[in-house]
């Protein structure tokens, strides 16, 4: 953002990995009124040549007087643009909001560091844990507040990832409805071993300029691809266990190599099974409608136990509010 | 409380059915103080003689010149205080943080129309749902604020209800522990239809006024009663299903019957799963720890089902706080 005179001048947001940063969207809407202006960024201006020039330059080419930056980059090799800022006369201020400035950029940050995507779980489930009222059900358990929140939670990441059977139970479009707001659909994921979805899907029929993207194992059968890449899909092979179940490391590399940053786990239980058990969830986000389901219910985790040995993960920077008539329970799993 | 010139001259609660009521006890502390004061109540005084007497005439004859009054009582004989007061020409106000005090009289008013004790459902689990770490295994799940909270909760009831195996894998004194304040243990009530609990067990061998109750059914060995009894129990014999569980409904009779208005059941798992599948739970405090526990815990509901037809029954009035690092969902299942 550029400020000058108390006023905004220019806004911008990173868009997506290898294009301009936010920096560059911010002066260039603020045009010649940047002469003399604050920019303010949640992480410190860009260093170097990536595949996109650094913004420290353009940002005193610009004619910037004064930086103030949220969190400093962690990124070694991009790092160093605050030093440079300074060197050259600005004003560079540091560590404003440095907590909420660092949330914001955990995808990049975990991107940039390991090369997998931020990856949240999301689960909606009853008091006692069941996201099903029935074995293989679905139906509705949080109230319309919950289902905007996610809607609004969808915006946010580069891709959403279910499972198979929750394809074929929710039959799901997957995209993302905001009212009175144009929302961005993600990358669509489905992970599906054996390429049981039918092409006949929603996920398959839809009016979105996003893709969806099959994972199934290397043994999955060939004409299954054919007849899913001719209703529009992006089949994946990656390795599987000894069961037959992939591996979500190997999905998550081919998702971080397509510079996805961020995504959105929504089950089913098996999926959130593997996710947690692999140790692969950064956080989490768990809507809990006010009733009971019970025995029948699909419970939140299959395939997860709790490690025998050791002590529990347990959410970090933990949040709890209403939503609606629901509970939203917020936290981390991961150190950034 | 009985209150004059702004200070405080009297308090009393009321201790136990049967035995005088807080009017009674304010009066008594506040003396000759009472006359010309004002006396908050958050039920309406009783106006009739049952096992005590009137407590109206009480107050009238006390010389209280003012009476502020929380709820009117809704037991029909017993009303009609405040219309007598008023007639005697004293000053009568009502309706004042009536909710606030329609939480604080649930259990008497749930005894005086129903015969039954309020029923209160706690449990301690993992965000999902589950109970312990092992099956049939035991473990704290939440940290020591909850614990403490749970002691302050156990000082509130007249009695705490465990099934069996609970009591086998926990071994529990279910005594109240609170500190830096003289806790008031509750009457302990074990289901035990078969009588399968060792003499040995913590509840049997503690220093503590409160007595301890078992349940079983009618068919259960009598030589195991006698060895229970000799240990020190009250042993009860009620009516139970076609495979052999008690009735809950019959237990809270017998409860009701000895002036119990209030029971803190504390599972486990089936105990929860059989209160709330014959609807007898009133309210909801389930503490929730920070962490994922799995397939392998115990889940929070056996023997409870979801009703085919029809809504679920949501909690009302539901609180969500945080309790150390835990969090706390309270709520109401039932209208009082």
């Amino acid at each position: 953002m550029v400020v000058r005179d108390g006023e905004v001048v220019g806004r911008g947001y990173h868009r997506k990995a290898g294009t301009p940063h936010a920096e560059v969207h911010a002066l260039t809407d603020a045009g010649e009124r940047s002469r003399g202006a604050t920019i303010y960024v949640t992480l410190e201006p860009c260093n170097h040549t990536g595949r996109t020039p650094p913004c420290s330059r353009a940002i005193l080419e610009a004619g910037i007087r004064r930086v103030v930056i949220g969190m400093l980059d962690p990124h070694g090799l991009a790092g160093g643009g605050a030093a440079f800022l300074a060197s050259r006369g600005l004003e560079v201020t540091t560590g404003i909001l440095e907590k909420r400035c660092r949330e914001i950029n955990y995808p990049f940050i975990k991107h940039v560091t390991t090369g997998l995507p931020w990856v949240v779980m999301k689960a909606a489930m009853s008091l006692d844990g069941r996201i099903s009222y029935l074995p293989g059900g679905g139906g509705r358990i949080t109230g319309p507040e919950a289902g905007h929140s996610v809607h609004r939670l969808r915006d946010r990441f580069d891709a959403i990832l279910i499972g198979a059977a929750t394809a074929r139970i929710d039959n799901p479009s997957l995209t993302t409805r905001l009212e009175g707001a144009k929302g961005r659909d993600p990358l669509r994921v489905i992970l599906d071993s054996n390429l049981s979805l039918s092409p006949e899907a929603h996920l398959f029929n839809l009016d979105s300029p996003a893709q969806t993207w099959i994972f199934c194992r290397a043994e999955a059968p060939a004409e299954k691809e054919q007849r899913l890449a001719e209703a529009g899909a992006v089949v994946h092979r990656v390795a599987s266990d000894g069961e037959g179940r992939l591996v979500p490391e190997e999905v998550l590399k081919v998702l971080g190599r397509s510079d996805i940053t961020s995504v959105l786990v929504e089950g089913g239980s098996r999926i959130h099974g593997s996710f947690l058990g692999h140790s692969l969830v950064d956080q989490v986000y768990l809507f809990m409608a006010p009733f009971f389901i019970g025995d029948q219910g699909t419970p939140l985790l299959q395939g997860y136990s709790f490690p025998a040995t050791g002590e529990p993960l347990r959410l970090r920077d933990m949040t709890v509010e209403r939503v609606g008539e629901d509970v939203l329970i917020q936290g981390l799993l991961t150190t950034v």
